[in-house]
């Protein structure tokens, strides 16, 4: 079976590893298929009892998920072997085509990659709230172009984070709601389901927890590309305040302290480890999402190899960002701040910054809100 | 004078040329500036009259405005010169920073831009929707992987295009409106108006028509890059339907016929031109996209020139994506359907598809509302 | 243990899976080890004896060389636990940084990916010269921008594909004979060997059969920006292969036929699933060589995380070329011409084309070196 | 006529501003078309006396270049203009194509534009092993991760980079010396000119200094990717020497200064105004890059808008690395050393270091060779 390359562990999580499993991925397969016999019979194109049964093969699994994955590239497509494994009879995948199975399945995997990464990003937003709260009126120098400027405060700094973060946490609940279900058939017109084929995709919508989308998107990978690129953005901001914490605890500045690794060869030296694994996290997201929107536009009905890509594409997307995210965690949990040396030679603020206000307000709609829950 | 490198006309438009010429760019400097010192009075910061004397003189324009835009690489800023030009008096640029002057001009231009960008993609919207309502019963073979499929209609098609050429419209027009000012001086923290901050910034964006943001944006490129990646994403859908339409109009399957550029050395040859344009000036879009996307992220309060290629980049994001725009309008007007050769072989498709139907829906909603104006 | 994302077995190939297991790139570690020590005798810096207790000791290989790997973002090196598995005494690791160990045993890996490379590669120019040799007179319509152009032969376009990639054959060796070492201790200088820092380099380098660099490169990495886009640029040509061929063997021209891959809803469909493979792992080539194109460059001495996401980065690279590569052999070994379509109302050609037998002579040059042998 | 985007002139040069303009464009298209003409002669094709006129008629040039390269988007090609303008004969274009044509003037204006190009990097080169010599005693602090590590000399440090710059001189020399010409007419074949094919090519070549290739080009685009991304990645080098000046002129390091920008609020600041402007043009340089590494590839004979796009995208990427290594010379022109604080509480370097010997001496071989001269 073949491994992440070298030094993997720190290019994603545990918890997303799992999420990208071959038994996850045939797993989020098999719940197309499941959902699919059942909105048949929701639609009355299928009789509910066989329906059912189609739906119990799929629940019952497959003994060698890697296998079926391996034979995508074998015969062009997993399905064929999943069939051979599930039965599942005449309801299995009917009217589908495999684009259909295996963009749902993504959708499926990306709502709950979603999550994973809100909980991640919720906890860097209430660590920076509570940053921001201690120390708004702690003066720091502000820095442009890397020369000192005009004072500012750490809590300005890290509201001005907070602010970035929370958008981020806005645009990715928005994404996680607009992951629609695919289903159009061999050529998207879901023909196999004459005048019902609104309603198949309307029930397998709700039966997945996903959208309804208005036509089949084979080949109009927009939403795709929207979605890797908000993860994207969002994994930039974190490497952007780990490249800053690595700045304030630089040796020059040493305003800040962070959890550090050791050196082969020095064992005292403070080397900021999460906030250099946030970086290339960060790093390695920017090229995973550039497969996506380098790749080949689709040619007519379905595309030669820019459609495939994905496959590889925005699991590594969602692992890295989740890297990225976990690091930043990390990073803000150690960091202690010498506000002596931070301070010296400047004033304190006097005044309260309103900006500092508008950010902490919307920062509390956020951790108010209920995101969606994974499935 | 630079001009843009060798067979430019193709990667603008007149429009967006102008747009972006040292005139506009120097006049949304002095809009800035003009609203700032009205908005200074507004807030009770600024007397009136000195303010309004202020906007006057930013009224009347620059003489060399290139040169202005020049002195930014001699000086560090456009500012001084500027300044220096114009008077302006005391509350010329009165607590603010070069960013933000050049950030909140970048806004009002893409303010533009977008709106430039928006009609010509209701003029595609419009193609699509006739081109649809034609076509919706048109047989044509599906392909998928370039092989035969299944039969669709010509209806189908264009439905699909116009479902993702209206997604654009919509995130586009919703970009428009997140256009935010930047105003926070020195540092970011809008000191030099005590606790008028955000009062000043409130009034700023509303005389500019703009978004007043929580906290500035110095270092947080994250609305940019939404704005660049919104847009390339649009681009590669007209790419993608230039390339489909390439294909259909291929020598093999010549089922559509465009406008055709002839060849040097075959006269006679129909070379899909605006198609070929499309897609070129989509892969440029791309590859300005990059340039902020891949751009170092900011170091503590201002960057070491990750800011600075947007006033590269973003320009060029909008002119090559507008070059695709106009040539896809271009290549859908010439566009003739040869319906018998399309259908041949194929039986007529009898039911309505509702697919098209609700792209047709969503697609009026879009027609039928007003876009921002430009100003 | 942490696998590869979903549907990983077409992005990869067995033998580049291996290079890149834990073991194997432990077992690169350890092999910088054993060689440092050995080029510190041969310098005069170690007592022979020690040395080569040394490099037994780290002969004898690790229990659990993920465990080892994973320590990296605990620690911040892998090095610390492999000193603690291995000993290995004084000598182990004398004067050296992690990224010695890290680079050298990239390079170390990068040698054998190259060879894997070169195999794929030389099977392709194998079979893109027999096709040519087949079919030089082989009347064909030439096609510009999908347009029935001028008459071509088939061979003449095999023997442009074979120029392009016996270009990268040549271009990928050379850069195989420049892969270096790195040796430079804690700030690169070499200053723990005294006098005998160039000495020890170079013994080293002759050791690991690599070349020994002016100077080290912890902080420049042009050298691997230049290995990946070389790796890039080959797969962008077997994606454009594949292209071609996707074409050719569409429905609408159909004039070669490839091993296909089934369809989930139409069995009988001829999908060029190769070319789907090779396109696909092409695409995520270039989004591999991304990470190191645009990650962060260097601060100073060492970079925060530019530097890191090699370790992803690279593996990468290889494996989707070795995907792309395999897939293209897999494609041509199935190709079948069907030379009376292809040649249907076409004269045959008659006169002999030079351009044809130039690229035969270069791609005999080729096939006639012995390629630098994996270690 | 439509300029460069707003804030040009820091993301080009006069010289490369120059090259690229619509007379210096149609200049290089005419060289090429009196080339073909009298290399027909050469060839025995065409009556020398007919030849010398048509090459004539091309070196009279055109009254307004701009109308004949914006003709290109209304009729596929600028030639028909060209031949309109010019006259030129039977001879004019014979068996040429608009591809062999633009093709051939983009590789004559990448010669000067490396020539250009290489005189900047020689000055670069020329001070960095100035401050080689000057410095290579003085102890500086080496940093790792921006911690304090052990120390270097500031010698060491601009030897590092002056290895990398030299390397890319080398490289880019060599880039320089592969330029071919294309002439392959309609689909490649050279079908025009019977057996004398290979003659034509080869007497073109010679007259115009550049590579005969084996077989014409059009669909392979790997040399202009191999230039262009050997161009990129010495601008990344130039962005990681700026960013590094930029530390280490910091205000918490201060160890050296350079001339500096103001800022339109702190007039006093030290803003590392060619630092900035190197990495921005370096990085809009690795977005121009991107055009033609994600550019489609190419169908068949002749692709749709992948190689058109390089129209935009080579002057760009050389007119930004111009203004990344302008930059740089400027940078290192300024720089000021401060020696006392550099090296405070450090040893002073007793040791030679022999890397510092090497990549001087390589240095010396650079100076004294005679780059390619432009025409």
């Amino acid at each position: 079976m073949s491994p992440l390359p070298t030094f993997d562990p720190g290019f994603s999580t545990e918890e997303l590893t799992d999420l990208y499993s071959p038994e996850s991925t045939v797993t989020a397969l098999l719940a197309f298929e499941a959902s699919l016999a059942l909105a048949l019979a929701d639609a009355g194109l299928a009789p509910r009892a066989e329906a059912e049964a189609t739906a119990e093969a799929c629940g019952s699994g497959v003994e060698d998920p890697l296998a079926i994955l391996a034979s995508t590239w074998e015969t062009g497509t997993p399905i064929l072997a999943l069939r051979d494994d599930i039965g599942g009879g005449e309801w299995f995948h009917y009217g589908a085509t495999t684009q259909d199975a295996v963009d749902t399945a993504q959708m499926i995997q990306a709502r709950s990659a979603l999550s994973i990464l809100d909980a991640h990003l919720v906890g860097i937003v209430t660590r920076l709230r509570d940053l921001t709260n201690e120390h708004r009126h702690q003066p720091q120098m502000g820095r442009t172009f890397l020369q000192d400027a005009r004072p500012t405060t750490f809590g300005f700094r890290t509201a001005s984070w907070l602010d970035a973060v929370a958008g981020h946490v806005v645009e990715l609940r928005h994404q996680q709601s607009l992951l629609p279900v695919q289903l159009g058939g061999p050529v998207g017109t879901g023909d196999a389901y004459g005048d019902k084929g609104s309603e198949v995709v309307d029930a397998l919508a709700t039966r997945l927890g996903l959208r309804a989308p208005d036509i089949s998107w084979h080949s109009d990978r927009s939403g795709v590309l929207a979605l890797a690129q908000g993860v994207e953005r969002m994994t930039r901001t974190l490497a952007r305040i780990g490249n800053d914490i690595a700045l304030l605890a630089s040796s020059s500045i040493a305003e800040v302290k962070v959890r550090s690794g050791g050196s082969s060869s020095m064992p005292e030296k403070q080397n900021p480890l999460d906030a250099i694994r946030a970086v290339a996290a960060a790093t390695a997201c920017g090229g995973a999402t550039a497969m996506v929107t380098t790749a080949p536009t689709a040619q007519l009905d379905r595309g030669i190899g820019g459609w495939h890509v994905e496959w590889l594409a925005l699991p590594l997307v969602f692992q890295t960002a989740g890297a990225a995210a976990e690091a930043m965690e990390s990073c803000l949990d150690s960091m202690e701040v010498d506000t002596a040396r931070m301070g010296a030679g400047l004033e304190a603020a006097t005044s309260d910054n309103p900006q500092i206000d508008a950010v902490l307000a919307a920062c509390e709609e956020i951790l108010g809100q209920q995101p969606h829950s994974p499935r």
